[in-house]
Parts: C-alpha cells; structure tokens; sequence
C-alpha cells in the first residue's frame, strides 16, 4: 500500500521529520511518500496561512491520485482542506487532529492538547466540536512556540515538556495529544518520561489510513464528498479546475 | 461607510447580481463595492471549489483593506475562509451562512435553509452546528439547481418555490433561508407569495456589517483572528505572504 | 424608521442613559423612542423581578405597535419577554443579551460576560445555552454591583473595568460583553483602554433591529410567534387581553 | 405535608379538574390545595398569555409561602415562571413539563409529547432542550385543540387518542407525555388502552414535590434561586415588591 | 408498596447503612427491603467491579419480580446496570446518580458532586452527559476516600466535608450531591452545616420510586427496554437465563 | 502481533463467522485468536444478555492479558464493558460500534446503522451521543431479524439488503455501518452491490487495534482505566476479583 503524506507547509526539513514519523510507524508492507508543495506558506499558523496551504496541499494529492495511491494522510494539527481533499481522493483522507483525538478517546477517558501558538487554541476547540469530541477534551495548550521554532530553538522540546506535564497534573488529562505536525519526534520521549499516552497525529493518521485502505473502504461519493463537477477555473487558477477525466 | 462584497467565484453576471442585492439593501451612506477575484471557479460547488475560492477572494478582503474599507461580505453561502478574511481585516467580516441563520433566529423560532445541490447539504448542516443553531434548523433541501443555473435556467425560481413550499408545509419552518448567493433576487417576491419570512444571506450580511461598523466594532487581534505572522510563502504563491507593513 | 427601546424596569435615570445610548450608534434616519412602563420594578435582579416587569414592557410594545413602530428592543440583558413580545409585534423584536452575543460572535472567537450580580450568572448562563453560544462564552463574571449603584457608585467603573481586565487575562476572552443596560455608557471606553471590543448590548440590538427592518423582515406569524389568540383576562389584567383588533 | 397546586390560568373548571387529578395521586398523608389567581388568561397558549399568568402565579405561590406550604407545583405544560416561583419559594417548585419529562426518562428510552395547538410546539422543544432531554424526545405532536375545548368539545379525547397512537407508531416512542394540564384526566385511560406508559405532568409534579420534601430539600438560596431583593415597584405592581420580612 | 433496594456490592454494613437511609426517607406505607447480592465485589470502585456486581444485582431484581415488589433501587452511583434491571423489573428502577441529579435540577441551577475515588470523576462525568445534566454539572471532586474506608475511617466525613465546602466556594455549586451510597449517612447533618442542600442518591431514589409507582407507571415494554428474550445461557450461568415464564 | 477477538456470547459458529472476518481483513504479521467465553447467553439482544455475557467477556480478556497479548477487540454492537476491559488490559480494547462509526467518519459526512432488531436502537443511538457521533448518525435500523437468524436464515441476507438501500435512499446516508457482528460476511459484497460504502464493525475494530499497537500506544492508566483495585470478592464470583499480582 502506498500513502501520500502531506506536509503542507513548504520547510522541506519538516517534511522531512513527517515523512520519518510516518515511516517509523508504517506497516512493513506500507510504502510512505512525503511531500510539500514546494508552493506556499513556510509554516501554518492560523486561517491565513492554512488558506494558502491548500492549492499546494490539493495538488499534491491530485498527483497522488493520479499516481494512484491508496491514501492519503494531511500532516497539519488545523486539518487544512480534509473535504477538498476527500472529494478528490478515491481511497481515505485522514487529517491528524482527527486522527490523533480518535486515537485517544479509544485509549483514555480524556485528552488535553499541546500545541505551539495561544492563536492555535481556537482553531483546535473548533475541532474538537466538529469531530464530537468536546467532552473528552481537557484543555488546549499553547507552549508558546513558532512552528519552525520546534526545528531550530534548543529550548523547544522543553516547553512542550513542560506544557505536557502541566496537561497532566492541572488537566487531570489521561492521555496528551501533540498538537503540531513539527512535534511528531517527541511523542515517544514524552510518553516515556511521563508515564501517560502522549499522541503524535501524523503517526496515528498514518495507521488509520492503514487501517481504513485495508478494510477495503474507500471515500463515499454519495454526497459531501462526491467528486468536484468540472468546471472552467479563470485566471491564475486554471489548471486547478477538476475535469471529467480527473473522475474515480 | 463602505461594504466591500466579495463573490468569492468568477461569474461577473453573478457578482453584479450580488452588488444589486447588496445595494437593494444598504443604508443611504453605505457605499458597496461588488468584487471577484477575476480568478478562481466560475462557481463553488462543493469543498474543492471552495478551495481554489480563497486565493481570489483573500486578494479581495486584502485590496480592500489597503484601500480601507469598513467590512467586508463573503458572498457564498458556504461562508468559506472566513476567519482567514478575518485575520486580515481590521473590520467586521461577515458570511451569508451566518448572517442569514443569526436573521432567520430572530424573527423565528425555527427555519429551513433551500440550496441548490444535494451536495451542499452536509456542508450547511456543519455549519448550523458551528454556528449553535442546529437545533433551529428543521432540514437542508435542495432544489437540484446547479448554481450558475440560476442564472441561466428559466425554470430555476419555480424550482427554488416549490422547495421553499414545502419548507413551510413539511418541515413546519416558520422562516426559509435561501442557501446560494445567487438565490438572492428571489426573496422578496417568495417572503410576498407565501407569507413567511424568506431571507437572503447577502443583504442580510450587509446589514448585519452595517450594524458592526455603527456600533465602532474591529476584529478582535486579541486571538483567533490575530493578524497572521509576516513569513515567507515560497513559489506561485509568494505575493500573497503577509509582510509587517500589512498590520492592522 | 422607529424603534422603540423599551426599558423594561421604571428608573427613568436608566430609561435615559439607555435612549442616549440607542441614539449614539443609530442611523440617521433612525428614530430613537426610549420609554419605560411606569409600572413594576425599579430594576430587575432574578426572575421574580424580571416576572413582574413583562406587564409594564408588553404594555410598551403593545402601544407601540399601535403607534406602528417599525421594531423593538428590550433593553434588560436577561431578554425577559422576547417570546411574549414578537408575538405581539409586527416588526422585529431583539433582547440585549442575544444581540451582544451574536456581534461578538461575528468579531471574536469566544467572549466573556461581565454583569452585575452574582445571582444573574446562571441565569446568562442558561441564555447562552439557548442561543447556541455555550461554546463561544468562556465565563460569565459578576462585577457584585447592584444594578442601580450603576447609576449612584463612583466606583462602579472601576470595578467593572478590573472585572473586563480579568475577563481578558484569565478567561482569554476574545471579546467582552457587558452584561447589563445600566452599563451601556462604559463600553466604548473599556474598548479603548484594553485594546479588545467591549460590547453594549443596546447599542448592539438596536443595529440589529436596524438591520431586519431593512431588510424587510418582519417577526415570522407561522408558527410559535403567531398573534396571541383573542381571549378572555380576569380581574386586574383584563385590559391587557389580546383582541382581534389587535391582530397584525 | 401541603402541597399548593397552582394552575396559573383563570378557568375554575380546570382548576378543579387539575386538583382533582393531584389528589388521585396525593400520598395519604399529602393535603393538595389546588388554587388559581383570579386575574389572568382563561388558557395559556403562546408567550403572551404565558406572561400575563405570571402575576397571579406569583401571588397564589406568595400565599402559599405565607401559609406555610411544603412545596408547589405549576400546572401549566410551559413551566411559566418556574425560576420566580423558585426565587420566593423555601420549599420545592416543580413545573409539570418537567416533571413529566423527568419521569418518562425513567421508564422509558423515548417519548414523544402530545399538546394541544401547534404553536406550542416550539414551546416545548425548546423546554426539552433546556432540561437536556432533546435526545429523548421524539417529536412534539399538536392535537389541534384550543386548550379550553378539552372542557368542552365531546370529540377532544379522541384527538388526543389519535395523536397518542401516532406517536407509538410513527415516532416509536416507548412512553407518551400529555403536554396540558387540562389532558390530566385522560392519562390513564389512554395508557390501558395503548399499553404504553401515557403521562400527565400534573400527576407526575405532585409526587416529585412529594419526593423531594420527603428528602428534607428545599430550594437552593445560594445563588440564581435566591430570593428576590427588596426594592420598591413602581405603580399599579407596587404591591408585589418583595419585602425583607418575606424572606425565607 | 415494597420497594427493594439493592446494594450491588456484598458489604453487609453497608446494605445496612443504605437501608437505614431509605427508611429514613420512606413514606409510611413503603416498605423497605435492602439487599445485597452475597456473591460480587465487596465494594465497587471502576468499571471491572461494576461488572461483576451486575450477575447479583440482577439476581435481587429477578427475586423481587417473583416477589412482586413495586419499585427498585439500585444503590451504587456508578448506576450500574440500569437498563438491565428495567427489562426484568415490571415497575421502575432507579439508580442514584440519576435520581440524585433529577433531584438537584429541581432545587438548584447547579451542582457538583463529592465522590470518593478519583477514578470515579469520568465514569460520573459520563453519566451526567449521558442523562443531559452536563451543563448544569460544576466538577465532579473525588475526596480521596476508598468506598470501604467510609465505614472505617474516622476521617472520611472530615474529608467529605471539606471537599463539599470547596464546591460551594470553588465551584459556586447551589446544591451538592453525595457521589456514593456509603455516604448515605452524612446528606443530612452537611446540609445543616453548610447552609446549601446536600443531596444523598439512596433516599432521592428512593423517593423518586414511591413516586413513580403512585403514579402508576411502569417500565415501558414498547422499545429499548421490553423483557429480554427467552434464550439459552452457556455453562455457569445457564440459570440467570431469562425465560418465557418470567415475562410480566 | 497477536489480536484477541472475543465474541461475547456463546454460539461457536458466529465465533467462527467473526474470527474469519477478522482475519480477513488482518494485517499478514497480524494473529487473531478468537475466542468466546463458553459461559454465558447464546445471543445477545438487549441490556439483560449483555450483562450476562460480562463475566465471560472479561474471564477472555483476562486470559488474553496473561497470555500477553497485543490488543482486544469486543465484537459485539453494543460495546458491552469496553471500560472493564480497559481497566484489565495492557493494550488497547476497541469496541466494534465505536469502530465502525469512527471509520465511517473519516469517509463519508453521515451514516445510518442497519441492525438486528428494534430494540436495540435506544442503545445505539445512545452510543451514537457518547462518541459524539450523533450529528453524523442519520438514522438506526432494524431489519427485524433475531441475531442467531443471521447464521439460520436464509432470506437474512435480503432483509438487510433491503434495509441498506433504504438507509442509502431514504435517510441520504453516505455510509452504512452493519450493526451486529454477525453480519460481518455481508459487508462486502453489500458495498458492491450498492456502491456506498458498508461497514463492518468486527474488521473496522481490528484494523483499529493494529492501528493503536502499531503507534505503541497502551490504555491510559492515569484515570479512568487505571487496573481495578485489588479486593476481595465474595461467593461464586470470587475467583474473578482482580489481584496485585494481575496488575500491568
């Protein structure tokens, strides 16, 4: 099976540590690709910037389509794009909040979230709401961090550190989400020292797609998700329009 | 005090179809400035059009800004990239969705909401739910329109009544919001016909900014939708990064 | 137009700063009538009071109405009567508290509620539930002023200004909210001095009226607003039963 | 123990009927007074009778304060003024809306509501919503009977009949609520002829009011039920300003 | 009436303390019979002791059928087994976490609970979102007491005491509710104290029967909880198998 | 890694019918070991049998446990004791409705369950608001077939085809979820015949287990799946009390 991961921020470093995070937790017979789009934001912090991520984020999994892979995994905490994305796609797309919130409401009562920016925390408590999880979420935290500050500051690993811990004893949270694809080489460390499950979502949406491409599922095409109608895009976004030939 | 009124798609006969509701509408000193991108989907049917609508209209919200501008509506009844407007804008950014549904909610109790394709149907039910008003929304129909058929269609508006009909007698729905922008010619006449409130989402939103703006109320910068962070956005897209000088 | 605001308690100190309020954000064709019923309580604390000040406030709106007002506030951030009112009305009819928390959830992702007393939390509290805006109310904070110290205290500012502080340090409130009519002359400074929107909610619910007038809406008679049905009332209250006259 | 049954409308005829129906179900040692206010609507159907029910309510809850009663119910089916009521009252108020709903959620997964017209439909939804019972209710049925034809209109209990047996079938509802207080002579004849827990509120208030002043509880004064602040009421209401020597 | 009231643990002083509670509640008429399973838990502390009192709670629940009780209690606050219990049992079954929070919403506009263990605080968060008490629930506080140390430990009403004083101030809760049936003893004596009602489940359920069986309601056999289907059991528990001869 | 599938009732040839779907759908380094408890009922159908196949279900789990195996899957619809056996295992325990409505999620905007018999709709609707699935679940139902007819019936088969074409066409369902496990050899081909994905629960939870132990993810013990405390337990069920030297 061969999954599309998507990073779709532009820091090819980050792309990079997901495509390592993927692999790591990849069945053997699971072939990841990691990409970004080469086109867009550095880094995703906020509406904006997650706006301008999706053209990049579409057209890579428009190449993965039409390289036919088995699906596809949105390696961003704000799950930039999921229904565009699934109206594309044959096979499954799983963003990672969804995925890493799913992951531990199947293994704890309650979860809280750190993540790296204060403005993040109403993206993600809109999450929470939209995929029902509301009542199992602790609290989102921000440890104050820049997202491409997780790559380059020393002092990174120890506030999100602290942030978990803080998760644990203030939150009474049973288990702590990472909320930042950029985080995905701490889970395992934390979860360690803490004692508590600590949640990486681009590892948990890789095995959930996994999980959903060897049940045979593919996304529905009875509704929300159908594919986009072709139609004429003017300008500058020409090429992006979906045209008949594009359908599954 | 001037509205800048976004068509997020690139059907020019639909923008000024938009401006003219808008204007219907606006007080004496309101000025509405009716806008497209110019590129992007002639019309957004579905989460992949919605997509490729953002570039386009977050040029829009970003010239009018420049230009200052008081508020700004997004004219699609998918209220897409709204809190990105807003991250941009220093006044109040108002989507149809919303702004029809927070009308509806105050001159009703309950009200159903007639678009155009089945396809949309999820979509708006999402957004009832993030809006808080799932439980004044008696049913999603569609009346099996596509959108720029509304233009074109003769039948169109006989189709869209007959929906807005069985609102009342079906659902019991004591308003009926009309769910594509390009619906908005046909409130005024179908509120006479039936004797229930029928509301469009543009001059409802243009109203609801109005109000915003006369009341001395900006964006909130204090978290959500803070300015975005200056950063580099790398390739096709690079014009679009946020620089210091853009701060509001 | 005429909108008639209608402050529901009999201190006409209040019944004024609240019209000064009503006519500081009004449009210019917009004709401010503040009035209060003469009868009832001097200000409203708990629902016994607010019980007691639907007689003297649907006597407002009744007389209203026959003066052919075009819409109605009431002014008491309880939004006593809101039910009772837009059956008798016409126009549009919209509570304090419902339009404070619909502007500030057009501006802001979440806000806090600074009030009066203690005992008035659960009752914001249990508003917010109805208008769907639980999730976007972070916490509803008691200044422990008495309603008419507003009018009397020196120090009243003070304190609800200390309380908007906390609002906006502890709760990450977005957006404040204050929570009572007495308060309408403070919010445009508390806005100035912390850099964050301070909401009145007469100011908010007379451009709201504004708005669905302009909008040619009128309250929905299809269902649980219709006219009060013509009928008998005994003793005291008989002058206030509903006649077929009066139907609208 | 004394038990005040107020039936907040003015038809002695129902009222005899409602104290009747409490009596049936009275505890041997449980004397009912079954009262109403004298000034007033004939019905309640809609807010505005509702509001005008309040003062008389209140008084008769008063009285019964004064005498010393155990505890109240409110018979009307939209839980009118429960919170003022709670505020003057020591003992326990129970309104019978929600006591109704309190016992069919203990025999039963599901109920459906039969009422009288429909515009008290979005009444009692909203009220399911408040009590968090929205999940239970199946559907809120309208009989299409003014509330006072259930006196005199030969045919009214076979339409209540009627919609009982719908609800069963049509909405599957394991239990089925009488939703007026003048429907309390029919629940039991209707549950022996359908086999299906059929409930009235009158019935079912009287023994939660039982219940609780059997636990020794009384009405909480620690905050949104504490009593009402002494103050003066201007005008005709002069006379229902709560005063310092009424507290409890 | 004879209402049966089980203890699903086997700690005999316990089913001892319960039953003196529930006649210390109980209406004249009522008898009480309180009954432990002998073959269980000695105490239930989480789900896993949860499950295996359910084999002897439902055992007591088939006795008393045969007996032909009117009403049962279960006495745990885990409120296990409920659903269970209604499909054998004729007339109704209550748990005391329900009962006890039906009980506050009556009195006061919130609540928390005062339990032992903290791992009990998500089972009862869950079940106050299961019953649609969420919003009115403050905290759910564990007092750090083992079930079994109640009857031993001098300190635990010490300790229960404390944490219900916090709940009034932390919390600003308006009623407290006594999260375990071995708490059963000091409802009375911390209401006194504290000034704020002080609920206990056993006696609240016990009342909340009395009162359903007055009414002459009983479990509803239309739907989710009709008699189990007659079947074969496997091995140990081929007699716990429900059979045609048992159906009422 | 090595899967545990109980089924929780008795019947040997369902057993089979499970652990063949299970391992059709298991990863090749997977090993499934299903297993039924040998004591307990033959079905499950309802709140009574589910009680009743506890003890069994955790006797399996716990000899899983001591085995040393990976995760646990519970296949049987009503997720009976999911938070037992959490308590008891090491890692993960997945319950086959939460599995497949979580699966479902991530591939189509709504679903509707097809199950057994109508009594077993309260109980998953139910499920459906703990998971917080409610907004996405359209509609449960039943194809009115006793569970042990799934293996005896012949026309079962066409039964729930039936009633997945109606799920698809008159509730709008984008997926449907077969909600018994002995229905998991149907949803394949019913997939087809369809062309709406149909999910089975028994496979969706196996593929969810891989997932989780692929992530080294284990059940939180930090709350409320902490081990059960050691205790004693009395008379026939003493052998099950949980002990020191069980603990993980």
């Amino acid at each position: 099976m061969r999954i599309l991961v998507v990073n779709p921020n532009t820091t090819a470093s980050m792309t990079a540590k997901i495509g390592e995070a993927a692999r790591a937790v990849a069945a053997p017979g699971t072939e990841i690709i990691a990409l970004d789009p080469g086109h867009g934001p550095v880094s995703i912090e906020g509406h904006y910037d997650a706006a301008f991520a999706l053209p990049g984020l579409l057209d890579c999994v428009r190449q993965g389509e039409a390289e036919g892979v088995d699906g596809f995994v949105v390696a961003c905490f704000d799950d930039p794009g999921i229904g565009a994305c699934r109206e594309v796609a044959t096979g499954p797309v799983v963003g990672i909040c969804e995925a890493a919130m799913v992951a531990a409401a199947m293994i704890a009562s309650s979860f809280s979230v750190v993540t790296t920016l204060p403005r993040a925390i109403p993206v993600i408590e809109e999450l929470a709401h939209r995929y029902g999880m509301e009542r199992r979420l602790r609290r989102v935290r921000a440890a104050a961090i820049p997202v491409l500050d997780l790559e380059a500051d020393a002092g990174a690993a120890a506030k999100v550190h602290a942030e978990v811990v803080r998760a644990i004893e203030e939150d009474r949270a049973e288990a702590v989400i990472l909320g930042c694809a950029g985080m995905a080489d701490l889970a395992a460390s934390l979860g360690q020292r803490t004692g508590v499950p600590v949640i990486d979502g681009v590892g948990a949406a890789v095995k959930l797609v996994e999980a959903l491409v060897g049940l045979g599922l593919r996304t529905s095409k009875a509704g929300g998700y159908a594919n986009p109608l072709p139609k004429r895009y003017a300008g500058d976004l020409a090429r992006h329009a979906f045209q008949s030939h594009d359908r599954n």
